[in-house]
């Protein structure tokens, strides 16, 4: 079956800032959304602005993989589409938490730490090293990506000790940043990807975007559907031998 | 300095069951407690029904690390104090989550799961096996601990893979459960520890103790203090040259 | 393009037993081997007698994945076979080692520690749990697979700290175990599947296949290619700014 | 007891060149070892050149923590020394590899890796980002250290996935690399170290020496003497009930 993804975004830059709408005239979800199109994925939008944000039950129920791109507007996400999410994720959907969504209530509830970290907005040169070649996420980079303006985020990032770590970043003003996070929650897997400050065009690039597709292929999963609770039964060879 | 450890129990069970009562007459804190003190630790105890559930900002600013037990009663503790006990740990406080304490507030809050599991209370026994005979918190215990009667705990546990996994259990029922998990979260670090159901003498036994004293060493830290936030200037060096 | 798998068995035992006879007549690899061709994998198999134990640099470099089934013979297999597989996993083939295997060279020196472990063999009971239900390696397994009768394992076992562990053993004797490892080494990846003895039905079950079946999905790899050594230039624009 | 701790320097180029000469008259060793002195480490030394490199048993048996510096010779160190310290790890001590070291038989062996990696010797600025701030390595260390010229080593590193992370470097070159990795292997504990280039005075700052020395604390185990092997009976109380 064709993986169904969902990308979110808050979208909200794209309707206040020139300076956005320049690089992402028709938002950020939809050159993410295309990308993932021409490689064959079933692939749908959602914004913040939507009813129920567009994460209704049924979109989320036919969605394999979530994307996620939050900035301005984290507050601006109910609680109750959080929990929503949330669930799905641990009954095996699979998020992709892009940039500025690390502060995302979504992401920092999967964590369960600040998910803070240093920034600095001059846009300078990034390259996001390969630690992990063997990881299915880091298919057909190569040894390194680079971005030639982005923002900073340096360490040290409070997340969880990553379950696979496939990035780390250099930046050109002195700074590292775990920038490819693998987590395992429930019966779902997250993926942190660091890269898509607003004002620069990171997400046209064909390695970011084969980093997202890869990131889908790897997130999706058939949902083992684990059950919990009251076992009162013991083994019975046990109790008869 | 002597470590100085918090006992914090939810103490419900103690004051409503006598088959509790008969066990840990004067609650399972104080027995805890008392074995952490001929140790050598600086140990104070803290249950639910004290003002602020005894964790006041001075107990906590105070406390290296917080033992927590909690079964019956884990809605009756207040967000506030959850928060606060939150904030304590990623500032560097150790925590070690006994037993129920998997379903708390504060330990779902720090894992970002639901920390689900399967359970059975026919008083089998149980073994926990070190499968890290390296960690400093399996000092002393040989290759396993036996517990004669135990309530079962069973996998799946939903939690997010342990940063160290030291001990295993199995259950004579059939199951298997991993039963000693750390995890660093922020500048703090969290043990869960699983046995010690309120109506068995495991936390008597010199092992048990002996476990949780190890963790205690382990859990506390000298808290690194992390900066976050707006990092405006680059590196000097590298602008100039 | 097709998985291509490669099914190594020493088939030692299957020439001087009556007892494996019966269970394996044409040998474990041929039954490990059938169950994944009806998968639709493209798989041939080798054993330790044929010239150069059957892995001849052609064979390698045709091998996405190769499964790995030794016992009583590990000595026999020569030490330049042995460096040429190694060579290989690092550069990208997915290595599966089943049961016995766990003392083979060709494990021993992926992993770096003894592979040691505890063992019993009076045909009880296990059960294997899965402990990651979003692991890919788990999919179509449910809570846990059983085998009626198998050789017992038991911990220590003697390895690093699997990058995920997918299954925990238990044992009716009274062990537990790490059953399902997954490691990465260098562009590749290496698995290890306890459940096989020789003298049991446990490669025909279908679980088990399933299980080798995942494993050699998550194994391949495109083998990244990394570079390494003198890099003599610095990034240019650091210099130039 | 006083942790007892013996650096092992292969101690060549100090030998025969006059820039290592110049920065470390007596040795690497001698200032590590004085540096762990002043901490209040039991320390002794031991060389390449001297007999059985000054690695016998006794002196094996008598160590707690071994520290490693070797570039130019790694092929001078004979294979029954490596297995003796191979086993000795095993078997609990603990072992601290710096630099260079990446290439020595024992880490290689060790990890089960290739163990290499990018390099560039001009001297560039190096800083280590602290990633994982609750570890005991990270003790006093803040947000980084900065060194002011050191040789590069770039990703990728071909090691397992550490344990443990605890420093990120940055170049100022362009490169990354994970300088501070933490593995279990058998009862002992290792840790890589990456600074300590012999042409310049890495050794003599004190961030560095505080670095040697918390490895040296969280190195050192009591060694929990893990049994293996054949354990006919299953537990009584199973077959019994």
């Amino acid at each position: 079956m064709t993986l169904r993804v969902t990308v979110w975004n808050e979208a909200r830059h794209e309707k206040i800032s020139t300076a956005v709408q320049s690089v992402y005239p028709h938002g950020m979800h939809t050159v993410i959304a295309q990308a993932l199109r021409e490689k064959g994925l079933d692939v749908r939008t959602a914004t913040l602005d939507e009813l129920e944000h567009g994460l209704t039950v049924e979109v989320l129920d036919n969605t394999d993989v979530l994307i996620w791109w939050g900035h301005m507007a984290h507050h601006d996400v109910s609680d109750e589409i959080v929990s929503r999410v949330y669930a799905r994720v641990l009954n095996g959907m699979g998020l992709i938490v892009l940039h500025s969504g690390h502060f995302s209530k979504i992401f920092r509830k999967l964590m369960g730490t600040s998910c803070d970290l240093k920034w600095r907005e001059i846009g300078e040169k990034e390259r996001l090293w390969v630690v992990n070649p063997s990881h299915p996420i880091a298919t057909g980079i190569g040894e390194y990506i680079e971005l030639e303006h982005e923002e900073m985020y340096g360490e040290h990032f409070d997340i969880p000790t990553p379950d696979q770590l496939v990035f780390i970043s250099w930046f050109a003003g002195g700074e590292v940043f775990r920038s490819g996070c693998c987590y395992y929650r429930g019966c779902g897997k997250v993926f942190y990807f660091r890269p898509g400050h607003e004002t620069y065009p990171t997400y046209y690039q064909p390695s970011v975007q084969q980093v997202i597709y890869n990131a889908c292929l790897w997130a999706a999963t058939e949902g083992a559907g684990m059950t919990y609770g009251h076992r009162p039964h013991p083994i019975e060879h046990i109790l008869e031998s």
